[in-house]
């Protein structure tokens, strides 16, 4: 019998292939994307046609309100994305480009999918290495959530098969992802992770997340097939 | 200086009672309450006019798609809310007004605007006694979250003070909430818990949320402020 997955879906890098992952172990995935106030909607795009692209076997796009709580660069106006920062200034510290509690609910709302669909898997493209500063991208944040999960929804309650979050970017760096991806078959160009990008959605090459994708494919000796600026 | 908290506020007699009380502790309470495809509005009214005259600094009132995942008598049009139960009925299970990972989303939500607004405490009117079939009523998930909260934000790398999650009825019989209320001024009659009220909001009486709370005010001989059908 086919496993039912939730899987977030940011249509970036890292969920695209994260989306490959689980495919290619044998789940059947449900995708969750999320518009949530971010300054640009091709996000949303291009997470639409991937999950097309790689078989999910539904998609989901959940408007959420988190914007109007403020405090991150990438939902309110007034804050500038930082560009060009060096490795040492992205490696301290809290980016300006963190959302409030952003992965707690967007893993509730996976939880809630999940419960509905009978489904006890959830994946999510976090990564510890290169989002050291977002303090819900790390291993003991995951493993907490897991926990709560377990007691939260009435598979708690009946005991037996626990849920899991599946985190398989975890420990890699990006030139680890790119190659597991491209060894999957996944086509880089069709995903995107400016979090500025030009209002056509052309990449800024400047940003944190233009920075560390194009280290990993310079890592890998080849270029970024996405456009940029 | 005066300490800020969220509170989740429905416009019931336990979120109201559990308003009053953080008040009465000194709390600035910024309420938030959520639409969620509940067949019913009145909720909102109720908890706009309650945030008011129990003297909320903000209220903020937050639509959530929850619905479209269905699953609960709550949200889906097509399943009946039950009417009628014995004690011994709602003493057992999961009841189908249980609503997928509803709390863990409402707290999520709670938890970001805590952090926006920098507050350390979050106020929810959860009881373990007359919704024990809930499984994200019970103590275990609710210290399950406040763990995971604690590494899921800023907070959680800078150290030093950790979020609360506070539930003052956890433990009260809805006798003792009521009784609690009254001694804070509670009017009970602003207050609305039915899960399945006519449109012109009257309350139906046989639901298990009209059966915990008449059971309640008679406990404490006395009639239930509110209009029934």
């Amino acid at each position: 019998m086919t496993k039912k997955a939730v899987l977030l879906l940011s249509g970036g890098l890292d969920s695209t292939t994260t989306l490959a992952m689980a495919k290619s172990q044998g789940f059947e995935v449900y995708a969750m994307s999320f518009v949530y106030g971010q300054r640009h909607s091709h996000e949303i795009e291009a997470s639409r046609k991937i999950a097309q692209k790689y078989g999910a076997k539904e998609h989901r796009v959940v408007t959420i309100d988190l914007g109007a709580f403020g405090g991150s660069a990438l939902t309110e106006e007034g804050l500038a994305v930082p560009k060009d920062r060096s490795d040492a200034q992205m490696g301290t510290g809290i980016p300006i480009t963190y959302v409030p509690a952003r992965n707690t609910i967007f893993l509730s709302y996976a939880l809630a999918w999940a419960e509905v669909l009978g489904a006890y898997d959830i994946f999510i493209g976090v990564n510890a290495l290169d989002y050291s500063g977002y303090p819900d991208c790390r291993p003991e944040f995951i493993g907490a959530f897991e926990s709560m999960a377990n007691l939260a929804t009435a598979y708690g309650v009946a005991g037996g098969k626990r849920i899991m979050i599946h985190t398989p970017l975890i420990d890699l760096t990006k030139a680890q992802i790119i190659r597991t991806g491209l060894s999957l078959e996944v086509d880089y160009g069709d995903t995107t992770s400016c979090y500025d990008p030009t209002p056509e959605g052309k990449a800024c090459g400047h940003c944190d997340a233009c920075q560390l994708r194009l280290k990993g494919f310079r890592e890998n000796a080849m270029p970024d097939p996405v456009g940029y600026a």
